[in-house]
């Protein structure tokens, strides 16, 4: 596997050429046609449903088939040595930056937060991902997806994570990128990922929605292949979040997998996931899918709540922007995870999050505010007693505290909306530079 | 090796209560002396020299030594799975957050910038270690040894990741951790990692020397374990990069190992862990060790031209300022890497390292300024024929990206000192929202 080292050498030629894939295909959730894959999608060219990609069931799998010593070609990457239960896209195209193979990191303290008096609660972190998110685990299948089918070009219409990930790999590959952003929502901070990765960044003229009319009709010409949130590559790689989790419980499950919930990929992809493992044989039950939404930004917690009888949209407010989505995706991939896995949706207010996000930061770990909606929705749970107490919980943290240091500052050094300092507010001191002074300020850390 | 995943359980106690170590002694390379490392160290009691952790080198080893399958215990951290080359610090105390097995990347477009033609250039990326730098691996091995020894608080003198690392790794710990911050320079966003991990930040009214000085009287009452740059423990940790490499060519070795050179505790410690490396029997030659300061930092590249003749501290003036040190703490330990190697120390100009970076970062990879020293350096060493354009050259990238994002705005949207845009520079653009518009960007970024 000297492609997924050494991806340059590979690059330079191919990329102008279409080139034949065989044995990739996509099927509509909803009408059921199956697709050749071997073009760009976004939805079901026949109904307009969300497509997923079709991996091989038709086989049993022991853990031993996803087993890599550390420090060889075949562990560097913890998405592609999942390769069987990937779509079997040739390994020339592959693209990867080492992505996956994240920690899982216990701690009693988050356990206690959480409310899990016999329980446990893990944090599968994410953020140690190349660019700092999980979108990288998705990335890595979309370009080397758009590689093997001779995309020109790559796009997407984000001002976040995910163009910070398709500039990466796109750059990576060799191939050019476009991400287009809405009027007066250019943020250099925000952007500096991607500026720096060398993708092409356009403002127009218009919102989010036009932004995207345009994309998919420039997508539709074959200029451009679209790794937008409806692609039904990326999905696929985020789906080895779970077959980490899983390896890591030695092809056991946990009681019940907590995640964020925004445009609603990963709690499709987690779905699907635990489907696949259980059908070839890897896994005997399923643990509950948990997903946690932004309060003001919950239009799948309210269709859950509703029985998923009535879906609307909403205008999305929350602070953690990151899942801050008012007409989610992928709500009817989701959807399928949870009724799969009797899971479960809620949400978080904002101040919620911060304070979980705090103490995710206060031990030593440190999460993007989106992140701690794990946390955040399970403390909730526990109490609303829909946890039970003496469950082991992992919950998936999707992003870097350094991707957003400005919500840091503004946590710990300004008041709540109460007025009052947060409740894990840390603040910087000055003290005069003598040895009784330093020695107090030591002696108030060590009882605090 | 459950204490490596589970730290917390066995944290609470013990943390207050000195705790006999055998095995651990410390010697000095100045004088010879050898002292038990059963409590703090910076410098050599006797006579004031550098210390250097004993290693059991009685002992023959094989690669199979440190051979761990990806998803297990022993896997999870790239510095512990090292133990027998490190200091016996026991299990129980180890704090770790999964540092280390970072990705090589090998790239096409490094080579060329360096002038290989026949040659190759990787990336070592240290950058992906949890709180973004190198400065974990040290850390996991000085915040064990602060707890093996019972040390009730750790503290440093700094502003950027050796703070935000030993604040991460202590609160991990559950150890309270002091940072030291010479008045005014308190940089919310360069310290928020810091604050975030719950440090407590004190500013004193003073420069940095008196802060140190400050931080030593404390630490020589045994009130704080002082985790700075001359304790000899942290470049235990350092040298795991170099194993990590050597494991990657199948324990052969690249022909050039590159590194930035601040305070020289990586320069240090490359050329201990190769030294241990040859005489354990893991290999049978060494690479050439190049340190690149930073022009406007350079005392040890002229004591390298003097001769290792003299040596003379200098006032630092530099835009990367994770090497802007004027009188490197580990001169002559790093002395000792060089001419062990036949090493090379050069330097590259502030402009030299903002474009190797600009250049890191456009081919998808990314990494702070500092950390371009490495390619900047080496691209000099071809061009003046101290390196053959056919060596396989491995450059450490010693931080993430993310670790300084106003650099990339400054490079992108400023012209550089000549008044022109930079060579690399990527600018946002601004286009009427229509299709014909946003061809044209597309046209113009795949001819690019």
């Amino acid at each position: 596997m000297a492609a997924l080292t050494d991806q340059n050498s590979a690059q330079a030629e191919g990329a102008n050429v279409r080139q034949p894939v065989t044995g990739l295909s996509v099927t509509c959730m909803r009408c059921g046609s199956t697709f050749p894959g071997n073009r760009p999608f976004t939805v079901c060219p026949s109904c307009g449903g969300l497509l997923d990609a079709d991996i091989n069931l038709d086989q049993q799998l022991t853990p031993d088939a996803f087993a890599a010593l550390i420090g060889t070609s075949e562990a560097f990457s913890g998405v592609w040595r999942f390769a069987q239960l990937l779509p079997p896209i040739p390994r020339e195209h592959i693209v990867s930056r080492g992505e996956g193979n994240t920690p899982l990191y216990w701690d009693d303290r988050l356990a206690g937060y959480a409310g899990l008096t016999g329980g446990r609660f893990g944090i599968k972190h994410e953020g140690h991902n190349p660019t700092g998110s999980f979108k990288d685990r998705g990335m890595t299948v979309g370009v080397s997806h758009a590689r093997a089918i001779g995309a020109r070009a790559l796009a997407c219409a984000s001002t976040g994570n995910t163009s910070a990930s398709l500039a990466s790999y796109a750059a990576s590959a060799g191939l050019p990128a476009l991400v287009i952003i809405p009027e007066g929502r250019i943020s250099a901070s925000k952007l500096s990922q991607t500026i720096a990765f060398g993708a092409t960044v356009v403002q127009i003229d218009g919102d989010f929605d036009l932004a995207l009319r345009l994309l998919r009709l420039l997508a539709d010409t074959g200029a451009v292949y679209l790794a937008n949130s409806v692609n039904p590559f990326r999905p696929e790689g985020q789906k080895t979040i779970v077959f980490e989790i899983l390896e890591h419980f030695g092809w056991n499950v946990p009681d019940v997998i907590a995640l964020p919930g925004g445009n609603l990929g990963n709690t499709a992809a987690f779905g699907k996931a635990l489907s696949e493992a259980y059908q070839v044989g890897l896994i005997g039950t399923l643990p509950r899918i948990v997903t946690v939404q932004a309060a003001g930004a919950a239009p799948f917690a309210a269709y859950y709540e509703s029985g998923f009888d009535h879906y609307a949209p909403v205008k999305a407010e929350t602070i953690a922007t990151a899942i801050k989505v008012g007409d989610p995706a992928s709500v009817d991939r989701a959807r399928r995870s949870i009724e799969l896995t009797g899971g479960i949706v809620t949400t978080a207010t904002d101040e919620e999050l911060l304070d979980a996000k705090a103490l995710i930061d206060r031990i030593g770990i440190g999460c993007e505010p989106a992140s701690a909606a794990s946390l955040a929705g399970i403390r909730k749970l526990v109490e609303s007693g829909e946890i039970a107490p003496d469950a082991t919980v992992v919950g998936v943290v999707t992003a870097h505290v350094l991707k957003d240091t400005d919500a840091i500052v503004a946590y710990h050094l300004n008041d709540g909306l109460d007025g009052n300092r947060r409740t894990f507010a840390n603040r910087p001191l000055t003290i005069p530079a003598e040895l009784d002074a330093l020695q107090r300020v030591l002696d108030d850390a060590i009882h605090d």
